[in-house]
């Protein structure tokens, strides 16, 4: 006979001692996206009438939505969807809360001393984690990701290059992710181009962009699924993440 | 602080003594899918060249290679993929080789006694169960899943009205999986349409149509999860499925 203690272990995140949360945004015309980017379209291609079934066809660009970015997005000859591996899709999660400097400074960039406070309360940030930067920004309208101010300057939350290099170098993490458009703050988008999305992206790991819900999350314990299609050569895609933690 | 018990179980499955098996087809032009409908394309939006970094426009059809059917692909007013709760992402995972009496009759439909067969070698099926059926179908070159004789007849295997409702009914499965494109035998569409495939999906349940890699599986004892967008009035989507169990 077979193992079946995973199906245990299913049966039990499934009782009501766990919880389970979305953490993509919906897909639709009105999800949140990068405003230079087309919004998804769709287009029928069987219908109920003379098909007996309905099928679409969907246009949208590779960063729709809560989404995946593989190393090649920013650098070439990087990885691409289908050299992603299975054990990429899912990590222990730590969530890092900056909300609160992030309300005062829209153009916040989370730093090594917001990692050790984390750490200080939590615990280490273990080997192979994801971390999350929570900042309340998916809270936001749809078209108003870009923090654009009356000037018309564009302001949102980021990560400093100095924690990147900590967690990667010295915490030897799995993955980040965020809830705006960009890794980048965008103060550092106007100096710098999207020049910390590089220099993550460098570093041959993924990250997720326009996450949300993370305010549902404990700031340790869960774990996180990112799973995203197999696309060949792809620079990014639409991708399904949820977090399950115990009550 | 907070319970971490599900890192370490994470930790465990990232072990050698786990195997994870991709279940999705690599997503691509060349991706099989129903002859009928267009291949993937895609045409890029920004380059390195003046933009630091590639995205592209995507364009798939609902149901483009390994892919979910909700309900409502042909129910109409049956559940959307936005409607779809996380827990029917992921079952334990059982799975029903067929293959020897597909290779003798390529319209071969999955019956109750092949459950019998199962059970009688690996345990009752178990609630909540989603049952894979093995067929060796995704070994076949992507533009003949059709199955197309000499004749210009098309045949496939499939399964057959009384093994679903016996599987729904009398085990309370989650959801099926098969490697061809369609529910119905090449022999039940021709005669009946989608009948089988509208019969499964009143059911109220997911399906996952074109897996591929189920000869890697045992037959019992492997989870499975079958993700893709929460697309919003979505009647399917190119979906990431993957298995783990105990080496």
């Amino acid at each position: 006979m077979y193992d079946t203690k995973l199906w245990d272990t299913l049966k039990d995140w499934k009782s009501p001692a766990y919880e389970w949360v979305d953490l993509s945004q919906e897909v639709s015309p009105d999800t949140p996206h990068l405003v230079e980017f087309p919004a998804l379209s769709e287009s029928p291609v069987l219908n109920y009438e003379e098909h007996n079934c309905i099928v679409s066809l969907y246009s949208l660009v590779s960063q729709f939505g809560t989404h995946v970015d593989p190393p090649v997005h920013f650098i070439p000859g990087g990885r691409t969807l289908d050299q992603i591996t299975l054990h990429e899709m899912a990590y222990p999660l730590c969530v890092v809360d900056v909300t609160d400097k992030v309300a005062e400074n829209s153009d916040y960039g989370l730093r090594i001393s917001d990692i050790e406070e984390w750490e200080s309360r939590y615990g280490k940030i273990p080997a192979g984690a994801f971390v999350a930067m929570r900042t309340g920004w998916s809270k936001r309208p749809p078209n108003t990701y870009n923090g654009m101010d009356e000037n018309g300057v564009t302001h949102n939350p980021g990560w400093t290059d100095e924690a990147l290099k900590f967690l990667i170098e010295e915490r030897g993490i799995g993955a980040i992710g965020h809830e705006p458009t960009d890794t980048d703050t965008g103060e550092s988008i106007r100096a710098r181009g999207w020049a910390t999305e590089k220099y993550y992206l460098g570093f041959d790991k993924i990250q997720i962009e326009m996450l949300t819900n993370l305010d549902r999350l404990p700031p340790a314990g869960a774990i996180i699924f990112c799973t995203f299609p197999r696309v060949k050569d792809g620079m990014g895609f639409t991708a399904r993440c949820f977090a399950i933690f115990p009550k």
